[in-house]
């Protein structure tokens, strides 16, 4: 089925990986944007656990490979262009997806004063070692 | 405000241009995924509606331009990396946010026989005129 499914994804348009939009499958709440790779993409529908490509490290990432944060897949869709790829996920572990320790990677909210953030932190990320994550370009890695 | 909100926003990551996923503001739903420079996202914050960058085009796409199915934005958030946008919006129009007149692009999920169309068509695209929309590797342009 991962073959057959991944001969319909335009990879080639964005240079062999495409944008991966991931929701919780019980509140349809958009969790993170991460991207694919063919290899990353079979193995997700193979293993039905979230495989991505990270773009910083070059290389497959199993999502929760080091925090338990993994993601358990219940439905994969693809848009009209198909060159992108929507996962409805059941987010285990501490319920986190974003490696700053929130539910959803996107907990900042634009107001008058800028970019605020306005949602509670599910755990500290400090739990999962101090390699854990990514650096951001802003925050040296830690906030 | 929008220069304000600009300047924290990673353009550079991806060659001047950030995906942007769109939600619906009721319901959550992922409408689609798209793309912004940093114009397009400074007339969004200014104008209160949705204009992209449309890489086919290689221009400012004012969403809802040809077909009136314009997106009034209610909320916009920024991910952990400053480089992926949220809006959140009223899908106005026919309220069909996707050119092949589906609510949401992401009308198709993969089954053990592929990707199969799950939703129902708000609207018959063909309505807008023949020019609409955008060709898709696929189909030629029209499904």
């Amino acid at each position: 089925m991962a073959t057959q499914a991944s001969a319909a994804i335009d990879f080639d348009k964005n240079g062999g990986i495409i944008p991966v939009a991931t929701i919780d499958h019980a509140t349809q709440r958009l969790l993170m944007l991460a991207y694919m790779n063919l290899e990353a993409f079979e193995e997700t529908v193979t293993s039905g656990r979230a495989c991505y490509f990270s773009r910083t490290r070059n290389r497959l990432w199993r999502k929760g490979e080091e925090s338990g944060n993994f993601q358990v897949v219940r439905e994969i869709r693809i848009d009209c262009d198909n060159d992108t790829i929507v996962l409805s996920v059941d987010q285990v572990g501490d319920g986190a997806a974003c490696h700053e320790g929130y539910q959803s990677c996107f907990f900042r909210r634009l107001d008058k004063d800028g970019w605020r953030v306005v949602d509670e932190r599910k755990v500290d990320p400090a739990k999962y070692g101090p390699g854990y994550g990514h650096p951001t370009p802003s925050d040296g890695g830690r906030r």
